[in-house]
């Protein structure tokens, strides 16, 4: 429990003065840290640079006799869906090689719901008084940007250890309103979590009342280790097709955190009457991806064995940067019981809860130092944190000495909340 | 007249045996011809293998101040924006830099309206029982595509030697369901006809009564001369802000006829209001487009004096081409008089307007003989040409050799068609 509810006045008013003495001259030193987003730092770039010059003639550009200069191929070269079929444990033909952007991906797909519908859409979403989606929280902002920008009613899901509260999943995709859900299976952002094999085929075998109901499978951190070896997962795809609901998922990746985050490529599994769907209205709106930065990647990842071992090379630069932040956290908060955290072993975040109504405070008093965070609120849907209690930390942008300085911010910032509060009371 | 219509039933029947003859000749060579997309051919390509290499090092990827390979700007490097503004005549703020396809921004803006409404949009587009577009044509079957895909009722407008009909357009617009019109102003696919200034400038002035009315100013060949010198063209941005109507119009472009189709760099051109709106759409769905790319076409093309002399080098490539398929009508079908075409001097296109009813008959005659040609129809909304008349010809990917028998197979298949028409008569 909080150990500054167990504590006298005197003695918290003598702390408050400390942590506060601490502040004001952590902030005197005028700092302009930030772990607001999942940036890669510099280190990891610079990794990847022989990306650059994998093509350099004519001949280079030509795979499976396709030349990938020209227009052409739609659904990506056969060579990247081999690619992203073995790293995700799908077939070639439920590949959809995209652009620089996962994300754009799931948007499009989210977008042609309502648009045009789905395989199984009775109607476009556009139609529908009422549409509703499955949001586990705290989630990515950006998943919950899409489905809000489109005027869907988003619900909370808790995450619990083993991924999303699949009691209440199951229960609420009974209601035929309900047309989706958001899925990070695997380090999930911005708790780390890896769904169980439970909650994997639990969501698999989901039985929803809509027909239409999608399946957001974001994997966007599906080899992404940063202590210890890879993790296998079981392939979504095959489990919903055991399911007898083959189309009931879309999962997505991306090789931003890969090899290079504005220039990486994307993908989105699917079954291949999905595919087929989305292709003719993919169609409509491009000719195909950039092929010849899709063939870059085939030539320099080439494979999944040669793929993880670059992402060891990456964990080397990214395990010192947790465990900066986890030791801050293990010596200054954690004997005072003001927050919890995850001790993720993969993924891009560490995500701190404290007691309830602190989050806000805190980030604003990291600002007042010179910390930028990921907002308070931004790992729910429309921003509001019931609790007032989720903080994102993205570690991975600031050098190790950098980053001490932040988390010594942010610790500070933390206790100062805590002690005004408790003083307030 | 058709030269046809005034022989005797004899002489017909003898020039038929003639032509049908040569075809089933043409149809034993067993020729695999494509004249269907306007596609570089491969020495277009090979001309700008140095934009593989021109990035290098880590160092090279930094542009003012900005590391490309990380995450964020969305709206592109700067130096692309300076770039794109100076072959637009625009403002560097007035752009966006998109990913390898105009096509897609441009889908992007028409899906938008109907999700969301544009700037200027009382209600969105997909809330409202009819929309009306206006579709000059013959035109680009890939716009039209787009605003068939999202149930729009498209009205053909037809062609001029200057441009759209644009008495008809500004009657049309009075009609408030009427949102916009397809535009590619200069050597315009397919007829490579470049927009007079009057109607130019009557584009810019149009009065809608739709408040959100837009004009697609798809400037694919804005520097795609293949014959003589480079021809300016006035901004239509500035045109229509002269106009009191800033934000009446997206202009597009991109590399794909520059550098490489399949791995080029695409602009948004429009007023900052439209910009700012529509970036707070498009941050919803990307981080940004690819900007490693972007930096290697600033750092390869460096500006419009040596973005012309590259189009000069294309130019060189191109231009035999057209002369061939030119040549091959003015001796064998002008003298019949049984199809007109333009002699454009750039774009990708020559566009044949045939004796109605002959066109789907040609083509079908074509692909017999092993020369696939875009569809009958493409050129029109919903693929429906009321003359059957119209084919385009895209010389630009078979090397000239090629293109010979291609041309000596389609002007024997159009005299044959003519022929079988004549003696039906």
């Amino acid at each position: 429990m909080n150990a500054y509810a167990t504590r006298t006045a005197a003695q918290l008013q003598t702390e408050y003065e400390q942590v506060k003495a601490h502040f004001e001259d952590l902030k005197a030193r005028g700092l302009k840290l930030n772990m607001a987003r999942g940036k890669p730092g510099k280190e990891q770039l610079d990794l990847v640079s022989d990306i650059l010059t994998v093509l350099q003639t004519p001949e280079d550009c030509v795979s499976d006799g396709i030349d990938v200069r020209n227009y052409g191929e739609l659904t990506g070269i056969p060579a990247a869906k081999k690619l992203f079929a073995e790293l995700l444990g799908c077939k070639p033909e439920e590949i959809f090689v995209g652009g620089n952007a996962s994300l754009t991906l799931m948007y499009d797909t989210i977008s042609k719901a309502y648009t045009h519908g789905l395989l199984h859409s009775p109607t476009p979403w556009a139609k529908l008084d009422k549409v509703k989606f499955l949001c586990p929280c705290p989630g990515y902002d950006r998943h919950f940007k899409i489905t809000e920008s489109f005027g869907a009613e988003m619900i909370n899901i808790p995450m619990t250890p083993t991924g999303p509260d699949m009691d209440l999943v199951e229960e609420l995709v009974q209601d035929p309103a309900v047309k989706g859900i958001w899925c990070v299976p695997k380090y999930s952002n911005p708790d780390g979590i890896v769904y169980s094999p439970e909650t994997v085929h639990r969501m698999a075998n989901l039985k929803p009342a809509a027909p239409d109901f999608i399946i957001m499978w974001d994997n966007a951190y599906c080899v992404h280790e940063f202590e210890g070896e890879f993790q296998p997962f079981e392939d979504i795809l095959t489990l919903c097709r055991e399911a007898s609901s083959p189309d009931m998922v879309f999962e997505y990746a991306s090789t931003s955190k890969i090899t290079l985050p504005g220039a990486g490529v994307s993908v989105m599994a699917a079954s291949v009457d999905n595919q087929k769907y989305m292709e003719r209205l993919l169609g409509i709106q491009m000719i195909s991806a950039d092929k010849v930065n899709q063939l870059r990647h085939v030539k320099y990842l080439q494979n999944k064995a040669h793929t993880l071992e670059l992402m060891q090379r990456h964990a080397q630069v990214l395990r010192p940067k947790f465990q900066c932040v986890l030791r801050w956290l293990e010596q200054e908060i954690a004997p005072l019981e003001i927050a919890s955290w995850q001790r993720p072993k993969g993924g891009y975040f560490v995500s701190v809860n404290t007691a309830p109504g602190l989050a806000k405070r805190t980030l604003a008093l990291c600002k007042e130092a010179g910390v930028v965070m990921t907002g308070a609120g931004a790992t729910f849907p429309y921003g509001r944190d019931p609790q007032d209690s989720n903080i994102r930390i993205a570690p991975s942008l600031p050098p190790v000495a950098e980053l001490e300085m932040a988390m010594d911010v942010f610790c500070t910032c933390l206790k100062l909340a805590a002690l005004e509060m408790q003083n307030a009371k």
